[in-house]
């Protein structure tokens, strides 16, 4: 037996290495999909087609976000959806199956991995205790399995249904899955439907349905069926009534080793599922689904095409940077269950508080028909559901962290001038979300504390999360200013321009801390600044402690949401004001004392790398005319915190944030979301070429780049000399080439020419 | 042909007849669904059972709203699920079947009926065209049909899971139902299986999914799929992609000219649907499936026996309208797709606006334990979605007219000492209305228009339905108080039991109209009363309407939902405060100007007796003192309203709540919804037995009672002098006997000591 398990090994080894030096001339092979699956990272392992909606993986217990953790965790099973790069309490696990050998008499089959293999659109493993392979490529709806069991041992497996990540002992528990129900039904000899609904989740969503349908390669010898702890010998189907349910097959041991399995899903019905199996694998060639899955990939991320001589590593973190942001929002066209489906459907929207800054912007870089498509079948949530998503999954909208962020990439997609987008439908939306509170449960979706909002110009403390929401809430306002004017609604650009500046309200300017004076601070319904804020809720007793900008957890007894900053502290959110920084500039003190509070931060580890809402903050430099400094605080964040190891993300990945954060900055590119232009820095590449619509091309090269000359000394645009250290998006959409000559010191480049601002 | 016809005429009259006789000992046969089926009253005529899932039931057209219109008029098939007695946009009417007989070619099978027969739990009808006999009989959750087809002719199906009610044109057009997908599967040559899967309809709720297992008693022999306009000749099973799909059967011409057909249907799977049948009908027994629901509804009738010599006709009235109140809500316990499914599940509570008044009370009454599974289910609708329920149908929990009537609900429970009720809960689900509002679509749940209220305390001119809602929430914070109270919640007690004021916030003292003055009229926010009024929107006009209390119907460019009151005028609303009348008869101007205001209000045809708002004022006069008024009044409406004719119900019976109305003041007994009593008027029926819990019998007796003896001398409660024109719930549910004397002209029974008050 031992000796099986190294020729296995061995193989694997083998086949690695025959794709390692394919690899040289496929893009898709630098895609590593383990970057950022230990630690933080917590990004999804499995294969996955582009924003492809079935994404089959290990699920090591009930409660990892992605499904999988580091061996020797044990693994019960595989399933069938799963979110990649997610906090909070998990998503989805359904449809999980099992390979095992032996008796049909337990339904836990969980086992341990000798080893594993994983690469773009393959997934690969051998349990220890009983040496049975597995092997998973996937469709865009449908994923196939490949099960090969040791000479002569019996090919057994389970069909679970009933199982779903995050499970918890308390049914209600806030963020926990749900069980609601489950089915399965034995089609034939070789086939086999149901599904699996579920509630709750991060989302706190409603009921979802997972329905699958299976077929294997080879008939089923015997059979066992299960419901609600107990097994029946002579039952094919266990209907659903509110219990789990389950099956386990017996393939026999005569005959060949491997068990192939292709598993459709659906979230209309199980014949959908079949139809999608139909559609997109109709045959049992494990290897075309495989090619398939990595020509997909292939074709998008050669849109953007790296120097020769760039180091594996760059190019294993560029193109998996790029393989992240695309996993998720899930393209469920044709396959939503809320009204008819001829219109594009999104999914997993998970959530836009953290792919609005950077995921969204690389999408409409890369491939703007697909950020249409994303963009109306937000706006198609909103004529249909009465709000923009945010934290939409499972087919439901909830939940917010802070802003109303849909508007932001409603905003950055009017900026930059997409196509095929009803802007007036979608000034509207965002201005449901700004005049009319969400009520009920306000963090589903809209602005919760608009009313307060809208009175005082700030919220109060006292309301959840009141600090980061005023600053958001200002931020979509100039979101929806941005549109206004350009639609040609000069009413409401004043109005809204106005508002924009409501994150002065809660600015208390004579703040010191730590050698910088004025800061975001709670303020009381009155106006009156808070040095101690109060907790809980008492008659006589008004329990209080101590604010300030440095406290990033409340205490324990203060719940998680009920913060004044959410996920982040005051340092971190003061600087956090991406459509007015020369005003913030001014409100610190000038350019000489925000220099020192921008080091300060950096320098004294104020600023949290894994944290969205500072995604921006190194490039805040070029608003005082030193652009050098940016640069120079990138390459050492990104030095400091990313690599090609399975802990290369230094924050959750959330569907790809930090992973497009990484890859802007490798070409040189950063977005301002919402507004129409780049911010240039050193890149760490030589020289990116993007293909762009209509056969356009952009080049940024980076002449006589080294570890020395890592300072911009001069550019130029299509030949022509270039003084601005950020670019408008049309000037790349439309083609071109930026040049960049490097030198070994800082030069006056971009100083005098500062970015735009509101 | 002509002659066969009459044939089956005969034999149905024949078939009546017999049942007339034995009707003289079963109360169920003195149900007549048909009362109320024409006109306005839009009563569901087909089969069910009390409170029953499945509701089968002809279509005709697809625009009524239980489906079925008098002859004529031509029908499509026969859909299984229905409501009874709405208004608005229609919903459901899903999974439709027609038998027919021809080639399997076109999906319109559309025929006219030459005769049709019509008892509780039964219906049949002969199609004109082509003399098919269909009868429908049902359990709970699976219907049972029997198609005999003439001699020869061959023996055809459609089953069309495509269909639905209320299509539009335009597909998101307001409370019209929106097609969102379908599926059928023929599982073998007996048995076909599906589902049907809409959005929208009155309450415009998001899609709900009705499944369906369909079993034939002898095999199929062709069939035909059809999909999207086409149809498939060997493909036995068209999955969902968003088109409507159906199947047509041929059973041969050969054997026997009976088809008989199970549908069970479920809003879980397919395989429920199917375990439904099994369940519920485990035979072919057409009568044995008629004998049982015609069992469960003679347990539940015979609750309440009336004396002897009653009329038939009063009969007929008084059970068929017990009937009505127990069609629905729906019990759908073990059949929530939303979230496990042990505990008490309810639907199509549509809408508690209607119900609340006398539906619920009657259920109550004569059901307690129902009643209390009704309220349990309303409360884990609160927990699981946040919000009571009030026009919830389909799954989901909108649509609100005025208050958020699960409130009176609640405290109707409460005051009546139903067990088995976490009233701690209720509160806090009363109390979610009266404090979030309810944001987004304010339409959906909750109090719209709160932040207004309680900031004005009334809602002014310009949210929609501001004068009903302002009176309603009142109310409805008079429930919060009773509850509160009664729980020690003495600052809540306090606090609402001053809300419960709000409605004079809106009385305008000084306004004189048709001889009374004092009424609720239009105010703006800053507390301006409003002669015009505006409507519309325009940034230089200000187009106003004359608003007076007489104004039922706002002009043609009002919208319906936008009014001031909600379906009346301030006439009728002014008179509906039930928790105040003693400070509405105050500022009416005192016991006569009070007097004369109701006289003046029925005598000049402003009263509208298919408006549940006025339910209670014909009971009025008790508070004056004169408590023959009322039963004078009360005797009037009914005679001049209520018979039974298929005209017989004068309003939407809105699912019972005109019904129970009726069978309340036949007994003598008016319940005011939310308060622990019920008022006293001169009865019907000579005499009424209520069987209560636990054995207890409570008996209402009218000695010498004649169309000249028509007014209440004196009562006795058990034996002594009862001089109230009320009665508490506790002690009618204790049991006991209520004898009234009755004399040719009014006493001054009842007129000292006045029903209870705020």
């Amino acid at each position: 037996m031992k000796l099986s398990i190294k020729i296995i090994t061995f193989s694997a080894i083998a086949l690695c290495c025959t794709h390692q030096i394919k690899a040289q001339k496929q893009l898709h092979n630098y895609v590593d999909p383990m970057i950022g699956s230990e630690g933080v990272g917590r990004v999804f392992i499995g294969p996955s087609c582009p924003y492809g909606m079935v994404k089959p993986s290990p699920d090591c217990t009930v409660s990892p976000n992605s499904g999988w953790l580091p061996l020797p965790k044990e693994v019960t099973g595989f399933s069938q959806v799963h979110v990649s790069g997610t906090g909070g309490g998990p998503k989805y696990g359904n449809i999980q199956i099992m390979p095992f050998s032996g008796a049909l008499d337990k339904i836990d089959q969980t086992s341990h991995r000798a080893e594993e293999n994983v690469k773009l659109g393959y997934y690969e493993t051998v349990f220890k205790e009983n040496q049975i392979k597995t092997e998973i490529t996937t469709a865009e709806k449908a994923a196939f399995y490949r099960i090969t069991y040791p000479k002569n041992a019996s090919k057994e497996l389970k069909i679970d249904p009933g199982f779903f990540l995050g499970e918890e002992a308390i049914p209600d528990g806030r963020e926990a899955q749900q069980f609601v129900g489950s089915q399965i039904e034995i089609v034939s000899d070789t086939e086999v439907r149901g599904y699996s609904r579920i509630r709750g989740g991060w989302n706190n969503g409603r009921a979802y349905t997972v329905y699958f349908w299976v077929v294997f390669d080879q008939p089923m010898t015997k059979y066992v069926t299960f419901k609600d702890g107990k097994f029946y010998n002579n039952q094919p189907a266990q209907f659903d009534s509110g219990k789990k349910t389950a099956a386990l097959f017996s393939f026999g041991n005569d005959g060949k080793q491997e068990l192939n399995i292709k598993i459709g899903i659906s979230f209309l019905s199980e014949l959908k599922a079949k139809n999608n199996i139909e559609v997109e694998i109709p045959h049992w060639n494990f290897s075309t689904v495989l090619a398939s899955v990595e020509n997909k990939w292939e074709q998008l991320l050669s849109r953007i095409t790296l120097s020769a001589e760039t180091s594996e590593d760059y190019k294993k973190m560029f193109y998996t940077g790029l393989y992240h942001t695309m996993i998720m929002p899930v393209d469920r066209t044709g396959e939503n269950p809320l009204w008819t489906n001829d219109e594009p459907y999104y999914d997993d929207f998970y959530c836009i508080w953290d792919t609005f800054r950077s995921s969204s912007p690389l999408i409409t870089l890369i491939d703007s028909k697909r950020q249409v498509e994303i963009v109306n079948a937000m706006l198609n949530i909103y004529k249909r559901e009465g709000y923009l998503p945010e934290g939409r999954s499972g087919n439901d909208n909830g939940r917010t962290q802070g802003g109303a962020n849909a508007s932001v990439v409603l905003a950055d997609a009017f900026v930059k001038n997409l196509k095929g987008i009803d802007y007036e439908v979608a000034l509207k939306a965002m201005l449901k979300d700004a005049t009319v509170p969400p009520g009920g449960n306000e963090e589903k979706e809209g602005r919760g504390g608009l009313t307060e909002y809208l009175k005082l110009g700030y919220l109060p403390y006292g309301i959840d999360r009141a600090g980061n929401r005023t600053i958001d809430y200002s931020y979509n306002d100039y979101n929806i200013a941005t549109v206004a004017k350009g639609l040609n609604h000069t009413d409401l650009y004043n109005q809204y321009i106005k508002q924009a500046d409501n994150w002065q309200n809660l600015w208390r300017p004579d703040y010191t801390n730590n050698g910088s004076t004025g800061f975001i601070m709670p303020k009381d319904a009155s106006g009156n600044w808070l040095d101690e804020v109060v907790f809980g809720e008492s008659k006589i007793q008004k329990p209080t402690f101590k604010y300030t900008p440095v406290i990033i957890e409340s205490p324990w007894y203060v719940c998680h949401w009920c913060v004044f900053f959410y996920e982040g502290n005051s340092w971190e959110y003061s600087l956090s004001i991406p459509h007015d920084v020369p005003e913030l500039v001014l409100k610190s003190g000038g350019e000489t004392a925000f220099k020192n509070r921008l080091d300060t931060f950096f320098d004294t580890k104020l600023y949290n790398v894994a944290n969205e809402p500072s995604f921006l903050t190194p490039c805040l430099y070029h608003w005082i005319g030193k652009p050098y400094l940016s640069s120079d605080r990138i390459r050492t964040i990104i030095k400091e915190n990313f690599n090609t190891s399975h802990e290369g993300l230094p924050g959750n990945d959330d569907s790809g944030a930090m992973s497009s954060w990484l890859a802007f900055h490798m070409m040189g590119l950063y977005p301002n979301a919402g507004q129409p232009y780049y911010l240039l820095n050193t890149p760490l590449i030589k020289e990116t070429t993007l293909q762009l619509n209509e056969g356009k091309i952009f080049k940024i090269s980076a002449k006589k780049m080294s570890d020395k000359n890592k300072y911009i000394k001069s550019a130029l645009l299509n030949g022509k000399p270039y003084n601005k250290a950020w670019i408008l998006h049309e000037d790349i959409a439309k083609g071109g080439e930026l040049i960049f000559e490097m030198d070994s010191k800082p030069s006056a480049w971009g100083t005098t020419i500062l970015p735009p601002t509101k």
